[in-house]
């Protein structure tokens, strides 16, 4: 199983440290987390949180290109709605180009109310928004020479996006989806898979199933790589400390429900439907996060190792580099693949 | 006087190599630069050339971030009116804090044809474009918690633009101006001088001077750096290979001609009017530029030095590393500051 990092400057929940210390712990972080074997970093986008959330994730992850070597720098996702087709295309192989073809673009529509509410965008617009810009992208890598866009949102005349990226035809594009047909979708359309941070072994397992089903009825073989499944990580060794971590957990939950639904509450359509009351959310904490010792992780994730899972992100709200350092020494060389 | 380099990732007028290797190069020149004692590097901005040219300025920019240490990160100049202004301020104060405070951020409305038409955009909504964003990026570097703004092109609604500049207010702020009555109104507004690559070192001098009292006049010290003029460098020995130098620099003009007036020819109120024929350019290369020995260019720099230009930002379209290296070991030492 390969491991990687999912998230992005790191934040203090309940702490304001300045944002510059916060970015360069966070890049000291990522930087051991490659000496300790993992093997890719994905980056959210997130804008007007009050809390200093990465926001320029291309811009994050073109430092981390000079300051890594080999790990896979990842976006997850970039929110299409959002960004200047063009703009983003070329921000993108840049990316590629400087990291040497390191970049894995993980796309999506958005979820979160008070980002569209900032940028005073309907969230109504999201799905076309997301449809003309990605399709803008593949063209822009796709097509040889100069092409026009005449789109809903965007036009474009007589253009060429450069720089060209460096993986041919063009780097991975990534998309969380969640039902079967989605799934299914997403690998007729020749993209990876995000699974996103709830649901048992079980039910992540049933998903990668699908998706290896429907990319090898296109007569593509499967790559076990491009199905990445995110989990939280909190290493503790006490009844207490496994508490807190919880509820760390849990305040971190809340802050993204708060962040994501409209005032009047679930939006049909969205994604993100909430995480129901706090008695609720413990319960998700408890099936689905990382939450133990090294010996109950490695436990936790041999089931998930049987399900089919083999490329695993994992989120440590806190940061700490001392659960990072226990993860790279005492549980990932268990899961090194022999040809590794 | 303190000496920059101007321009980007290297493109070689006539040949077509990949574009990876070109960044990787310019990477190199750059990261050479700052050893050989250059104290900035200002980046152009520009899209669908068709020759490779860097388009994302501040993803390059973070990128060296990494690799430098001590010299100024400039933008010369990010276009602002193709910019979503919130992004575009949370990506320069991502370049700001990773390089610990090292953005230098020059902003303009951008000058050529071919890329407004790109982007379907009409060339006389620049300016109002470009004064939107502008005060939408101080805004945002300036307010204290969150702020709405409702614009002509954009509208934002309860935001907080993260991560915080490191630099306090914000990064300097550099435009291009040219007449006596818009330096006077950039010293006003307490931005920095950008000059470009045309003019004589009186009438450079001039303009400074103009700068420098106008600076003086709001009650502030005149800062040299503050005012940057760019020239093209081109070193050579021979008769032969000074008129090669002096065709290649045409060459490259009548390039920026091409991409920048419309089919119908320079536009009433765009400050880019054409550089006329071959004969007004030859004329021009012979006044305004560094083309020849090292000792010519030493004498040519006496000039500009008397004439109380500080800072120089250094274009060689060929991106000759020789040149550099001449320039960085037998020009730019006779130059340095005794306080430096």
């Amino acid at each position: 199983m390969k491991f990687g990092l999912f998230g992005g400057a790191r934040t203090s929940v309940g702490e304001q440290p300045s944002d510059s210390q916060q970015h360069h712990e966070f890049i000291d972080y990522v930087v051991e987390a490659e000496e300790l074997g993992f093997e890719s970093v994905f980056l959210v986008e997130h804008h007007f949180t009050g809390f200093g959330q990465v926001s320029a994730s291309l811009n994050l992850l073109s430092f981390l290109a000079a300051k890594t070597k080999r790990m896979r720098l990842g976006t997850a996702v970039m929110v299409l709605p959002w960004h200047n087709p063009a703009l983003l295309a070329e921000q993108a192989a840049t990316v590629d180009v400087l990291s040497g073809g390191r970049l894995d673009l993980g796309v999506g529509r958005g979820y979160r109310y008070n980002e569209f509410h900032g940028f005073c965008m309907d969230m109504d617009e999201a799905e076309e928004r997301y449809q003309e810009c990605l399709a803008f992208i593949r063209k822009a890598w796709t097509t040889e020479g100069r092409f026009s866009h005449t789109g809903k949102y965007w036009k474009y005349d007589n253009v060429v996006v450069e720089p060209e990226p460096l993986q041919r035809p063009h780097p991975p594009l990534w998309i969380g989806a969640n039902s079967a047909a989605s799934i299914e979708k997403t690998a007729r359309d020749g993209m990876n898979l995000l699974i996103a941070q709830h649901g048992t072994p079980q039910a992540v397992g049933e998903k990668i199933a699908v998706y290896r089903a429907a990319v090898e009825k296109t007569g593509r073989t499967f790559d076990p790589f491009s199905a990445a499944v995110t989990r939280a990580l909190h290493v503790c060794y006490t009844p207490e400390e496994r508490d807190r971590q919880h509820a760390l957990r849990i305040r971190f939950m809340q802050n993204v429900q708060h962040l994501s639904l409209p005032p009047s509450g679930p939006v049909v359509g969205n994604h993100f439907q909430g995480h129901g009351d706090e008695a609720d959310m413990r319960a998700k904490t408890e099936t689905d996060a990382l939450i133990g010792t090294p010996e109950e992780i490695i436990s936790r994730l041999k089931v998930y190792e049987a399900a089919g899972i083999r490329h695993m992100l994992l989120m440590d709200v806190g940061g700490s580099r001392e659960a990072l350092r226990i993860f790279g020494r005492e549980v990932l060389p268990l899961f090194k693949e022999p040809s590794a």
